[in-house]
């Protein structure tokens, strides 16, 4: 008989504590520290021989941080006898180099996907990775969970939004399945944002396939990262007619101007989940944030049962 | 035939420049830069198809994003079809984690080797391994290099030391055969920094084994890092009656409150190489770099010669 054990790494430790509250249990007692020089020092401080262990680490910003300090884990917890080491990475980074766009680039989603089997993972639990390829970047087990449902619950049950009016937008043609899944859910149509570019170093052109006029516009996309296209996206439903326009993603991502460009733009809210810790500090007003913990804590529970996690998916 | 070509990281510059010189050759064109949230993004701009490619990169402060670009570029040389990718890495980061010394401690510097060749690295030529064991936690060819000759050869030609006073100081246990090496050459005595704590609790004594009185002491070190021993070693030779210290050592990490400490310490001059890039800023003037170029540059054209590189290891 295996017992289970919960760490939590630095990358998001609210989560790690919600998580750990909805298992029932306290996580396991480590600590990462910082050498002088700026090497990770990782101290598990109770023994795992004997457990089935899960590690919950997103690899956000700092992204080359969260991702060693999660190595290292692997490594030792595997040297320290674990029985099964699995890894919670509610945000993947580097999910969006996941192809050889050019010639002599880097498939760095798939260097990770290598280098976590290489550390001794045994089990990824991953969600809304930015292609769902990237599972078969692994050639161990991987379960996919979806932000979606989360996300479209909380429009399900917002009291001052009109369910009759509703148009789900994908913000490209890439994220079209995703908001698919949200407008079945919510029972309402959809409308695609169809960027193109009419000639090389000419701003691109925002059209609109679908009808959106008069109606609460939800664009869903899956990483929100410097909130450029979203905002722009924003200003273009509004100016084709939407009554007002929401946004929502898995991953709020939201580096450099992000903060700024949400304030300023014209969206009403922009919901996210908390698949990332995001600082306080200059965080818009506007932003709401939904936790993933439960599903995660399930999708833990049932993996450590040896039960199917397949329900959970969607 | 393949073709010899030489990539430069973000670590060290100038070095690499110094090295392509030496070589003949220009470095191959690519950038490193950084996405708005932090990911790395490598671009090499030229072909290096039916190329034997040689990255310099030292995994220093910060480590895990050199660490990082250097797993990302092999990534890519890979893809790109090079033929053997060889990786320069003068300072090896996380050498000293290269033991379990307490339970369920990591052992990074064989993780670090893993990932190397995960990623796709053929061949490392590495500088003053913290242990020379570290060469046996890979599976590919290793060629390990050493610093003490080109420290001992500055000291040999040194114009304003008498070559007849001197002893060489190894600062603890593990460093007497880099210091029975130095001393072979330079035809002196060797002293040993013994240093015991008495009681739990009580500060450290240090014990000198061996003659050191009205010498000139050189002590010799691989990695010197906050300067706290060295420092502290350097008073006690004068204490004990050195008539001068000189120290060095091959990887100047000189983190937190090294320079500091250099400057106000009983040594008259630091002897490092350039395997580390330091700041110009706040560096004490009693530091004096010597280059590896030559060196590295020498194993890089034997390597792709086919030729031995075994006469330069000493
Ligand atoms: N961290 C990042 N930030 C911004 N762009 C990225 C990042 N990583 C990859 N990309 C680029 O984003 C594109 C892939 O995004 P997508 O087309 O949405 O799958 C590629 O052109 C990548 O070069
Ligand atoms: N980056 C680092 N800075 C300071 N100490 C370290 C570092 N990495 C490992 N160590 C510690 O240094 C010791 C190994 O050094 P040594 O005994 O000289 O081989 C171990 O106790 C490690 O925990």
């Amino acid at each position: 008989d295996t017992k289970l054990k919960i760490f939590s790494l630095e990358s998001n430790h609210p989560l790690a504590d919600e998580i750990a509250k909805h298992v029932g249990l306290s996580l396991g007692k480590s600590s990462v520290k910082r050498f002088s020089d700026g090497e990770i020092q990782i101290n598990i401080e109770e023994s795992i021989r004997g457990c089935d262990v899960f590690i919950i680490q997103s690899t956000s910003n700092p992204v080359n941080d969260h991702l060693m300090e999660l190595l290292i884990m692997i490594d030792a917890l595997k040297r320290a006898s674990a029985v099964t080491i699995n890894v919670v990475m509610p945000y993947y980074g580097y999910a969006r180099q996941d192809r050889k766009a050019r010639s002599r680039e880097p498939i760095t989603a798939k260097l990770v996907a290598n280098l976590l089997e290489t550390a001794g993972a045994d089990r990824v639990i991953a969600l809304d990775l930015h292609a769902p390829q990237i599972q078969g970047f692994f050639d161990i087990p991987i379960d996919h969970l979806m932000g979606e449902p989360i996300l479209s619950e909380y429009f399900l049950n917002k009291k001052d939004i009109d369910l009759d009016s509703l148009v789900i937008v994908s913000p490209d043609h890439g994220g079209v399945t995703r908001a698919r899944k949200m407008a079945d859910r919510l029972k309402a149509p959809i409308a695609i944002i169809d960027k193109r570019r009419p000639k090389p170093n000419v701003a691109e052109v925002m059209n609109i396939v679908g009808d959106i006029n008069g109606k609460t516009a939800i664009i869903i996309d899956d990483i929100i990262d410097t909130a450029g296209t979203i905002s722009i996206a924003a200003q273009a439903l509004i100016d084709k007619g939407a009554n007002e326009v929401y946004a929502c993603c898995t991953h709020p991502v939201l580096s450099g101007p992000a903060f700024e460009r949400i304030t300023d733009s014209a969206i009403k809210e922009l919901v996210v989940t908390n698949s990332i810790n995001l600082p306080q500090e200059g965080r818009p007003s506007k932003i709401v944030q939904l936790s993933v913990a439960q599903l995660l804590a399930q999708a833990i529970v049932r993996i450590y049962e040896q039960e199917s996690v397949s329900s959970l998916f969607d």
